[in-house]
């Protein structure tokens, strides 16, 4: 950011009055303009013992599988986003369940929200975002071939969650390894 | 916004090419600027059976009550931005534990994420931005002074479900009835 949105002159980054951390303030109209976290909302979308995924036909992680997500928007729901991200990338209506895993990734200032989901029909399709669209036997994951260490993460509790039919929130913090783009350290919250 | 941050130039308000919605797009850099929901972050501070509130010392709902909360920050998790802001405005250490309400309040893109805490100690104080902070037992909150719908249908929740002593996620939306500014729905989804 180099220049106020609204009224178009330089911004400084300093801290405002009253404030404890840097901001980007307008030098002129000193309008603060505050940046924070983006949530991702998505779904897990189930049709007996069967998961939907994606394959993704955009960057990052062009080629790579993952359940149908993407940023919330104004004006919705975090089930609604939930649900719009599944219609647009998977072409499949779902009815949206229970919050199922929460995870913080501050590395890149995001929030995931996945929620459960029950596939209404099998009248899915790939969306503009993504290569193909395929239902998945837990023993056809393709576990290395995943977009996210999110999504991993959230797959792999789901499918340990499943063998007592039971889904408590699970909720835990991605971290990336200082030095490397692709090392990541899960820590899971106590449940 | 009128003014593209990146470059300085205006903005105007139309569909991306890709996209399926309207944004703001620089004309000159093209450069589209997203706006996304934010996320509030807070806590319900318990001391035996007391709950900690703070009387809010800024606008809005200036002198009445609430749980210790506030916008998420980037580079945090959503529990240390709960502890953050208990510790800002109560200035009282606590020991987040699990999630316990996530509200959409699709009116103002917001979503709130209050999180079960324990109270440490009983030193604790007015922070910058409360007036008073106080501990209260059930039978004296003061339902008609909280600032917010949200603080007060997670109170009501929460007491609610004491009586069991079990904290499962609870989940819903605030929608604000047409025409009224002060007037409020709430629904929740099934658990």
């Amino acid at each position: 950011m180099k220049y106020c949105s609204h009224c178009g002159a330089e911004v400084e980054v300093r801290v405002p009055e009253g404030d404890n951390r840097p901001r980007h303030v307008c030098i002129i109209c000193s309008t603060v303009h505050y940046q924070n976290p983006k949530i991702v909302v998505g779904c897990i979308p189930v049709w007996e013992q069967q998961i939907l995924l994606c394959r993704r036909a955009i960057e990052p992680r062009y080629g790579l599988w993952t359940v149908p997500a993407g940023f919330m928007e104004n004006g919705e729901t975090s089930q609604q986003g939930a649900a719009r991200e599944t219609l647009e990338e998977a072409c499949a209506r779902v009815e949206v369940e229970g919050l199922y895993t929460l995870f913080n990734l501050p590395h890149i200032n995001q929030v995931y929200l996945l929620f459960r989901s029950r596939l209404l029909d099998l009248d899915f399709a790939a969306g503009e975002e993504s290569l193909e669209v395929k239902l998945f036997d837990e023993q056809e994951i393709p576990w290395e071939k995943l977009a996210f260490p999110v999504i991993k993460e959230s797959l792999r509790l789901y499918y340990a969650d499943r063998e007592t039919g039971k889904y408590p929130l699970r909720s835990g913090t991605i971290i990336r390894a200082a030095g490397s783009a692709r090392s990541y350290r899960i820590i899971l919250d106590p449940s």
